[in-house]
């Protein structure tokens, strides 16, 4: 059973609740709504479910976009975000799936669920579509952490490592740390550092080196490990740049008749490339290091991009990854600790 | 005049003789290669060229990609990168271009002409397409500097508006500065730091705050100012992402015939999207705080990335900016400073 915040996100609650019908009805997930539940039960009507087609879980309060987060979360006991946690803490759901204010979400699971042992800090994996390798790289921190140690970057990469071979199936990922070249001398002193950690055989994980931006789209590498800070602004360049090209090239199409002839015969093929690099079809991006699973949604998370993440928690909680993750978060500190004792 | 570095390059000397000569034809530019003048002359004669339609000043060294950039230039004095810096130094070139190791051009600037009054660190500036705005935003530091003080940041975004305004001609730069988020509590300890320096009036810039990395590409944003190391990550992303969402396209429009139909009716559309994304029409990256003239092209410059570089190199001289960039820096130093005592 997966807590779904039906509250959270721009579109909420049409969006969540069509979400989870449909992750119900065409997935087989079994989903619980947590929110307001008349309003819930409403929206369940107008997309004629059967009664208690899908359980609802009342929850009288909301964390608004614009709340502070650890605020939020202890003065809104029963906002719909923290009632999914307390679910996932006593049991009752096997994960959390939000698209409402990230850092409540972030507060949440800390708050409620807790750090995983040997965790310093948890981090969020973003998805980045790749054109080789396995479709789709792990972006960890994608920005939960803006100031970081070595110790957190190698944490994050080690987790992200556990995730990309355990829910996303990647046999053997290859690691790397984002740096402004490829050169071992490259980057910074907290890239070098994290770099010559992750290096050491003990680390246990195929460590490919420096990642360049114009690289983390090639397949090369499937977990690209950064600050949250770099991996934000890498994760929105990424996105800004596909949406302005794509806006380029419909405003050149639309100049010409003869072009907006051609894009009427490429549509299928334009609708290919879109659902490929749309965050809609990945949906969720995974909390990895607390005691438990949480999947962020988009804030403008559509149907879609629910059931998507829906599906994504479901997996990831099929995987019980907490003891991997937390080995991970130890193989960590023994090797930073080894750095500085060397 | 501006001296080229005719050896600096993945396709030198052919391209870059091949942009000058085209220059010096086309746009009336005065320009000497620097290099190998055997090779040179060979070139030019294979291109056409009557016998001293450009100068040739000949250097019987080369910096290599992979040389160390300070060792380098210390050590090969007759390396057309520094050949080119010294005829700068000597006033009988106004300006360099160079397509060679990047880390030698930013060497042999500071080496051999040296830093402006007040520049903390000279930085260079990138070139981002964007869809609104002047169609062209500056990106400083797009990598000199890798771990940077406010003092930098500030330095940058301040000497970054100069060259918006006087070589780009942008009437009212607006100046953002790279961060997670738009909000003022967003970004790390630096960024907050160099934020609330130019947010004060006595920057005398238009300040428009925080930029993510989604909205570099929307001409909201005329001087996108970070660090060297997320400048370089943000620019190849970008790049990264365009040339991915590209092949992409390719693959699925080659995968049907009808699409391969409907993209030989967009042809000439797609050359102007690739054009107006394509780094060949940049050309170069000016190297802000130096005194001098530096433009630092692509490593893989074609004549027309070259062509368009010594056209770039043309306009910054022409301007005399050392005055204006100079000052920019001390209001830089006065900003900080004030900010450290208040």
């Amino acid at each position: 059973m997966i807590a779904l915040d039906a509250m959270g996100g721009d579109l909420a609650p049409a969006a969540t609740v069509e979400g989870a019908l449909r992750a119900h009805r065409e997935r087989g997930l079994q989903i619980v709504l947590v929110g307001d539940e008349q309003r819930l039960r409403a929206e369940l009507r107008r997309l004629g479910a059967a009664d208690h087609e899908l359980p609802v879980h009342h929850a009288s309060e909301v964390v608004e976009m614009a709340d502070h987060p650890g605020q939020a979360l202890r003065r809104k006991k029963d906002s719909s975000i923290r009632v999914c946690f307390d679910l996932c803490k006593s049991g009752e759901a096997a994960g959390v799936v939000s698209a409402g204010n990230s850092g409540a979400v972030l507060a949440g699971a800390l708050f409620v669920l807790g750090r995983l042992e040997h965790v310093d800090r948890p981090c969020i994996g973003g998805s980045l579509p790749t054109l080789g390798g396995a479709g789709r790289a792990v972006l960890v921190d994608m920005g939960a952490n803006v100031d970081c140690t070595a110790l957190q970057i190698v944490q994050f990469a080690l987790m992200g490592e556990v995730y990309a071979r355990r829910v996303l199936g990647v046999s053997r990922p290859r690691v790397g740390v984002v740096a402004n070249g490829e050169e071992e001398g490259k980057g910074t002193e907290l890239t070098r550092a994290a770099a010559a950690a992750l290096r050491k055989p003990e680390s246990a994980v195929h460590f490919a080196g420096y990642v360049e931006g114009k690289d983390v789209f090639s397949g090369d590498f499937d977990v690209i490990t950064t600050d949250g800070f770099t991996g934000n602004v890498l994760l929105k360049t990424a996105e800004g740049a596909v949406w302005a090209f794509g806006q380029l090239l419909k405003r050149q199409i639309q100049s010409s008749r003869v072009a907006t002839a051609g894009a009427l015969l490429m549509r299928a093929q334009l609708e290919q490339v879109r659902r490929r690099v749309d965050y809609e079809e990945v949906g969720g991006a995974p909390l990895l290091g607390v005691q438990g699973v949480a999947m962020i949604a988009h804030g403008r998370s559509t149907h879609r991009a629910i059931l998507n993440a829906l599906s994504g928690a479901e997996a990831f909680a099929q995987q019980h990854l907490e003891e991997d993750l937390a080995a991970a978060a130890r193989r960590g500190e023994e090797l930073v600790a080894q750095r500085a004792a060397s």
